[in-house]
């Protein structure tokens, strides 16, 4: 397995991607390609004593600042670390690609150089979200596709539902649509549109509607709804997550859960392979669960799981 | 001043609104008209010993429960609590109407026995939201109009503004557009619309897009979203306050303040009157507060204030 990591991504990179590495290649094997500045990274390699039968440095002599245009600066900066990182990709020298960079540019290389697989009209990035049980269920479309139609909706119900069953474990997951009230015909344009398509889809465990309140609690296993709103509720569970931290309340159980190191990263679904995206304030322990993430995605092959899928049923939306 | 609440609205009605009136008139002078079943509430009026020159009963033969169509229910039952109430309010016998029961009801009836005032295209609901630094905010629409259009969100912040200004004491309020992004030209098509008829208006205070993490945190004194948005942000709010309550952190200073007693109630804005919809679980210290709230609206004229910035401006959206 051959990993492709951005090592310059992130607030405290590349130590930071380094000490994860480290903590990955602990217990696991792959072998992990380290995209960045050829001599900090070596250097920082060489002080952790990483192996170097498992790691590859590829030099990226640019890097993508976090307040660049994304799409600009993927065509001038051909030799970034995000931009290396997704030509190693799409050559199959690797097989998934993690950065915790520029959250734009991570999406704009994934359409640009991955392309969407065929059958999904858009690609979707989903928040996993703790539940107040214990149970881990997933939020989407949680920023990329800020307005949307009910056939796009009904396809993140679909990825979302592969994406649970195949890397979170959880089997025959139900499948609930964000709304203002639990009874079929509440809600929005889009709400009403998209409620008999997701009743109507064979290949999801459709329960209805969902509300604010059940984001955290019951409710569904997974979640859709349109990106601006899913960014603003993964936003608002993030800053309480926060305010829990400032205010001593981090030792609960369930505060805890929402620690986004926990979670390795934010998935692209819908395109052809593994793309990761970490969190700008990654630490060690974050970039090694993107890692472990990535090695599930590829173990799992949920690219390939949604392909045959959306090739089978030939789902079309525009 | 002359107030009507409804007696059999609220999960525990009405022996909470009784108690709720017996805080309120021990400090504060007002005649309130309690509508319900004349003789449960002349009981325990008499029971708890409220003055009889301050209250009057006026009986209620039928009740709208929380699970009837509110268009259905109004027009079939005349001589419900919240259609006697009404009635009381559009003939001027009173100065505002109070109600803990089915809000459907509540917002049908205050459309149709007192109409949007001239130059209001949509009445709206605005929830008040408690700030980690210790100010309290506006929300706004949180449920009555899930789908929206740009000139709607300009009016919401004309309408929160006067509300925040006027009730709630902030002097030049700041409204933000609640958005993914902060930049202008962030955002789905209708943040895209909105955002210039929000800087053009001379009216607000418009400090450009909020984001999620913003609600509770700096961010604006009065934030402005689709009706959708608004009320999936309100009851993920509602839940994580029962969480912290469910997990013993609701001694903590800022999740005391998500109580919804301490605010009672949801006006609604853009309506002739003022017309207060309560939780339903309301307990007698959120009647109490309703009432308070009743009070304060009719004190500050906001409703009045309200009716002349929309005539001056003769603002007008479809």
């Amino acid at each position: 397995m051959n990993l492709a990591l951005d090592m310059m991504g992130g607030d405290f990179a590349p130590l930071e991607a380094v000490k994860g590495l480290q903590l990955y290649l602990q217990h696991n094997n792959a072998t992990v390609y380290c995209i960045g500045d050829e001599q900090q990274v070596r250097a920082l390699l060489s002080e952790y004593n990483l192996p170097e039968e498992k790691t590859v440095v590829i030099h990226a002599a640019e890097i993508i600042g976090y307040n660049e245009n994304p799409t600009k600066a993927l065509k001038e900066k051909p030799d970034s670390s995000i931009s290396k990182g997704f030509q190693l990709l799409a050559s199959g020298k690797v097989d998934a690609f993690l950065s915790a960079g520029n959250t734009g540019a991570m999406l704009v290389g994934a359409m640009f150089f991955l392309k969407p697989i065929e059958g999904v009209s858009r690609p979707t990035i989903a928040s996993v979200i703790p539940k107040i049980g214990g149970d881990t269920a997933l939020l989407l479309d949680v920023g990329l596709n800020v307005d949307c139609k009910a056939q796009h909706l009904d396809q993140f119900a679909v990825l979302g539902s592969i994406y649970s069953s195949s890397v979170l474990g959880i089997s025959n997951p139900r499948v609930g649509l964000l709304n203002v009230g639990e009874e079929e015909g509440k809600g929005n344009t889009l709400c009403k549109e998209t409620y008999p398509l997701l009743k109507d889809n064979s290949r999801i465990n459709f329960i209805g509607n969902v509300e604010g309140r059940d984001i955290f609690n019951a409710g569904a296993d997974v979640t859709v709804c349109d990106g601006y709103t899913g960014n603003v509720v993964l936003k608002l569970g993030e800053s309480m997550y926060d305010i829990a931290k400032s205010r001593d309340m981090h030792n609960d159980e369930f505060i805890r859960r929402f620690a986004y190191e926990n979670y390795g990263g934010t998935p692209i679904l819908g395109v052809s392979k593994p793309v990761i995206i970490g969190h700008g304030i990654s630490n060690d322990v974050a970039f090694c669960n993107m890692l472990l993430l990535a090695q599930k995605m590829i173990e799992t092959d949920v690219c390939g799981t949604i392909k045959t899928a959306f090739r089978r049923t030939g789902t079309s939306a525009s």
